[in-house]
């Protein structure tokens, strides 16, 4: 998506050879526009799929799968993310996961009552770097019963593993823009 | 807003005489329709006022204050919650606030970078309580020397002081449901 890489060019911060900050964008300040604009791309990548509900996880993947959801018309949840605590109970899916740029381990967690067998999800998300995260929740809708229909995600570093290994599952994953090297500072899309 | 009101009988959960839970709709699955209605009367309540930019926190405050982003086509940024840790910084604005429904306290942060003295800020939140964090943000725009415009809220619990609080102080606060009352489980509006 040619808007997406123009802004990740304009305002994009290379920390070092494997972070990117994007806040400008994404993670703390929100641009609507490009936002509704990646919401759109998701529906349409994902038109023919009957989604009947959009799954993402707290906080900087809830605008863009809401922007998706509102195209789609359909329920957005988003997982909620806390430290290691609490546990699988008769309500809630719990998983761990090891977050890459947050540095420690957090449970991610779904209420049950908002993931129904027949559900026909799309996953969402900003980042995917080692794809912690995503293989969570992909483990949660796999409980659930629900059918994955996909992945969706903003920004993929395809010299990280994440977006590769699942698709290696046989799962669909749409990246809206790959980043294929950040080396020396210099950001070079696939 | 009778469609929130109407949604609020259908779906809340009243846990005790003064926790009310709306899952189903804002604080884990988000029902686009009535969240992008919510945004549309938050842009038409505020219209007037030359608004710049919207500041909610992260995360169930982020689809309602996306959605008024879209309509009134101005930046939105999420404060960042964590639990006590960091302090100020030259980056950084954060204040430390008590959580009423998190029963402990965290410290809420907002790069200096996306709050500008210019900026005319509309802030936008799912609940008002006590409203703890939504001084605490008051708290971060003043010391940026931006303008509040006013203050937005989806449900504001009345028999909490949150709301009361801080238009004694002067600003306006646009609530879209006000819960009187909630005892015996019964949920009475304003």
């Amino acid at each position: 998506m040619e808007m997406l890489k123009q802004r990740i060019r304009e305002i994009g911060v290379v920390l070092s050879n494997d972070v990117i900050k994007l806040d400008a964008i994404m993670n703390h300040a929100v641009d609507p526009v490009l936002t509704t604009e990646m919401g759109k791309e998701f529906a349409r990548l994902f038109a023919e799929e009957n989604v009947t509900k959009i799954l993402t996880i707290e906080s900087s993947g809830i605008p863009i799968a809401f922007a998706a959801a509102q195209i789609l018309n359909v329920p957005m949840v988003f997982a909620r993310r806390k430290k290691p605590l609490s546990s699988d109970s008769a309500e809630i899916y719990s998983e761990r996961v090891p977050s890459f740029t947050k540095g420690f381990v957090t449970d991610i967690m779904v209420a049950r009552e908002f993931l129904a067998a027949e559900d026909r999800i799309l996953l969402i998300d900003d980042f995917i770097a080692n794809g912690d995260a995503a293989r969570g929740l992909i483990r949660i809708i796999r409980r659930s019963g629900a059918h994955l229909v996909g992945v969706g995600i903003a920004v993929e570093k395809t010299f990280q593993a994440g977006g590769r290994t699942i698709r290696e599952t046989g799962i669909r994953v749409e990246s809206l823009a790959k980043i294929v090297s950040m080396e020396s500072g210099t950001i070079i899309f696939e």
